[in-house]
């Protein structure tokens, strides 16, 4: 919002007098070999919208208003109230295996069944849908857009439907529900870029009971840093706690939600530009990618610390972007959790098991070589042999447009190259393939062809033991479907 | 800072322009009966000063430069470090019984010897000094200004002297140490106005470690606050803690200091406009005023978390001014914590003792009627059957310059008058008569006697048992005394 930059170069005034009206508008016209792409030439924005586009980066960024309780409590709405909501399920959907589509250029997700592979019903949620996530009862699924719209859905209705939403800022990107045994669908949590807060809900009706700002320190130079945004949040499994994330600032926070009256926040210095990651396998350690600074952070949730910042010079590619990660038992290294990278083709395969491997806890113990660069997600699960890694955002199209697929029990053994794009029979568009998803048993993966909004796009699904075609889910509804979310592996941080 | 108001009404744009000139000019010239000094009638400002003034308070607030780890520790002074220091006490001096006396506007302190009444050593310290605290060894005296510089000072040397000094921030207000056992004189925490934030020091060096940034949410109606300052902080003696209290969003803090890099702060939800408070006699209990709501909070130190907000329907004077407060043992309500009023004549006693008299607990037992409005501070000791209460903000100079005594084994009789200032021998000056602090032994009380710095003032000793003049220290030096810190009585939060 204060255009300070995070993984994107800072755009303040400082930077954009420097470069000038002309540069700036010819930047913005013809793109750049880095990755801006040619706005203008390519005809997103008009002559005129690039002219006031780069007037717009010569003024000083106005400060965005605020959005307290007062804002926040007069956006939520119960549609329908818990009691008015059935007492048991009143469908015959195979709850675990449905998967949340995000469709994010229309603003909707998609309800499929993992076993008919029908779209049960569209749901209306926020502008640019970000994510789903599923409250620890399985019942209830939380949809968050960009815009902050959190859609709570009741997935017992005969029809799946949005029972309550709320508005928790300005610009969003997390969801989150309480986990821990005896706190199950208790609380919900979200996470705001703008105001830099998070905000502790009901998690029944998603009243808001709490905000709480990030603004502080940075942790390395310990300055004031008036936007720091919240990344990923997860809900431990292990303790009554929310690990949320703080980019700007680099701090990871342990909310313990046991007393939200005597809130208690273990603030872990990590390193700055937190953005995304997951859980191990044990669901003790969180481990997190500081983006723009090439480390991955790992935190010990059970005692509450900071156990490693693993960096360049150990082995970390640049600009890792994990999503949750993914974890394997490594034939040789053991247990291990991977990520993927924006800037680099390596799959960094991180060491998770101090107890039984304590040699190659915290270490890059392999650095994998996969397609290209442009990768967002990883995805492997436990009964499964394959490591699958997206590249959608690679400059080259048929890299885009298709998988690598690793064999985890021979990681040594070459990639086969998936060409999704190819079999899901649309031949119009980029069709980048984005961020696989396991069914509940591990059978078969889901893949995303994402077109532009008035392209076809897809969702192919994948046979995962002999990695064939199984099926290819095409409807006019499904556009630009991003993240796909299966009700039981997102509950359950099966990754 | 930003002219948001706290104690006193908010002097932001909205409330001066609808004022308008004329009317801001005569206020400031002339004052008015709610308590503003007439400035200018009484030749504290010119004409020229007032006119300037006026036109500032016109104008929106410029909000004031951060001051982040950079500027602090471009301002940190270690003038003898710590192996140059002596390994044993180099005096004579009985340094429990030593006195720091606050010599508010020439911006020093006065060591005064509590057995001899000599002044030892007068050291430069900030503007407008605040509080002297000690740290947990009794070795260490910090001294904070109100421009928030600290001044370390070794009473081991020779003649103790400031061995290190740090600015932390540009306006403060309270500093303290570590104090449970096994973190003796471990850190040293400051609290500021602006920047409002805190910082976590090296308790041998003051090097800054950890700046905490104070900025959030309101504890009412939860909106983003952009200045909220720390008032009073308390080291509890219970845990690794420092009890940190900020004023506009109205939150305790137990910031725990057992793991700096990952801090663990429990943010309790009390009420807003926090400003002094102190521990009950069983140090686990911590009891503040949030004084422009009048109302006294109380958390449990040990379970971390609020107990009660006491409020004026609950018997709560206005605007109470504790200090640090006052236990002693009631003969009908066992043990309390008594407060003055800065808005009324009463001393509020409230019951702390939850155990043995849980009727009594955390509730106004008895109201006693002292002299008149303008309290700053209420006294006693273990050791002693004497309530002292002063009122020198009192607009009465006959109440300004005396203080009120009640016989605690018989809180009903009516209080005695012990004109301190007259006792003074002082003829010129309003001879406030402010703060009454006890010697190590509970024997004897000392008053400052705080006349303009161009006057002369006085600290007047009383034996307290019966009630009579002891000594008058007076000296030239003795320029504007208003606190003063009797290191046993500090350090082990005796009052």
């Amino acid at each position: 919002m204060l255009r300070k930059g995070a993984t994107g170069k800072p755009l303040t005034t400082k930077e954009t007098k420097e470069l000038g009206f002309d540069y700036i508008k010819s930047f913005i016209n013809y793109g750049s070999p880095a990755g801006m792409p040619n706005w203008g030439t390519f005809g997103a924005l008009s002559a005129g919208d690039i002219d006031l586009m780069t007037r717009y980066l010569l003024n000083e960024p106005a400060v965005p208003p605020e959005f307290g309780m007062k804002e926040v409590r007069a956006s939520w709405k119960v549609i329908v109230p818990p009691d008015k909501r059935p007492t048991k399920k009143m469908n015959d959907l195979d709850i675990d295996n449905l998967f949340s589509v995000t469709l994010r250029d229309s603003g909707d997700i998609a309800l499929i069944d993992g076993h008919n592979y029908k779209i049960q019903t569209i749901i209306k949620t926020g502008y640019a849908v970000h994510i789903s996530r599923i409250s620890a009862s399985g019942r209830y699924l939380m949809v968050i857009g960009r815009d902050a719209l959190i859609n709570m859905i009741d997935l017992w209705m005969k029809t799946p439907q949005t029972v309550a939403s709320i508005k928790i800022g300005m610009e969003a990107r997390s969801v989150e529900t309480s986990k821990t045994k005896g706190w199950e669908d208790r609380y919900a949590i979200a996470g705001a870029y703008w105001p830099p807060q998070f905000v502790i809900m009901d998690g029944a009706t998603l009243e808001p009971i709490k905000i709480v700002s990030t603004r502080g320190m940075t942790v390395d130079t310990q300055e004031y840093h008036p936007e720091p945004r919240v990344a990923a949040i997860v809900g431990s499994h292990y303790r009554p706690e929310f690990v949320v994330n703080v980019k700007e600032t680099g701090k990871i926070l342990l909310v313990n939600y046991e007393d939200v009256r005597n809130l208690k926040i273990t603030s872990i210095d990590a390193e700055r530009f937190l953005h995304d990651g997951g859980l191990d396998s044990t669901g003790r350690y969180f481990i997190v990618a500081a983006n723009a600074r090439n480390t991955i952070g790992v935190v010990d949730t059970k005692e509450g610390k900071l156990v490693k910042l693993i960096r360049e010079d150990d082995g970390v590619g640049t600009t890792p972007h994990p999503g949750r990660g993914a974890n394997f038992v490594h034939p040789k290294y053991g247990p291990v959790w991977a990520t993927s990278h924006l800037g680099d083709e390596t799959v960094a395969l991180i060491g998770t098991d101090p107890k039984g491997h304590p040699e190659h806890a915290w270490k890059v113990v392999q650095s994998l070589e996969a397609r290209g660069g442009g990768s967002l997600f990883v995805k492997t699960h436990p009964k499964s042999k394959n490591l699958w890694v997206d590249s959608p955002l690679n400059p080259e199209a048929e890299i885009a447009s298709s998988v690598a697929v690793f064999d985890i029990t021979q990681p040594d053994k070459p990639f086969e190259v998936v060409p999704i794009g190819e079999m899901s029979g649309i031949s119009e568009g980029t069709r980048r393939v984005v961020q696989g998803e396991y069914n509940k048993a591990g059978t078969e993966i889901w893949f995303s062809v994402w077109n532009g909004k008035d392209q076809e796009s897809a969702i192919v699904v994948i046979d995962d033991k002999t990695r064939k075609l199984k099926k290819v889910i095409k409807d006019p509804r499904l556009i630009t479907p991003t993240g796909k979310f299966n009700v039981y592996n997102t509950r359950e941080d099966v990754y």
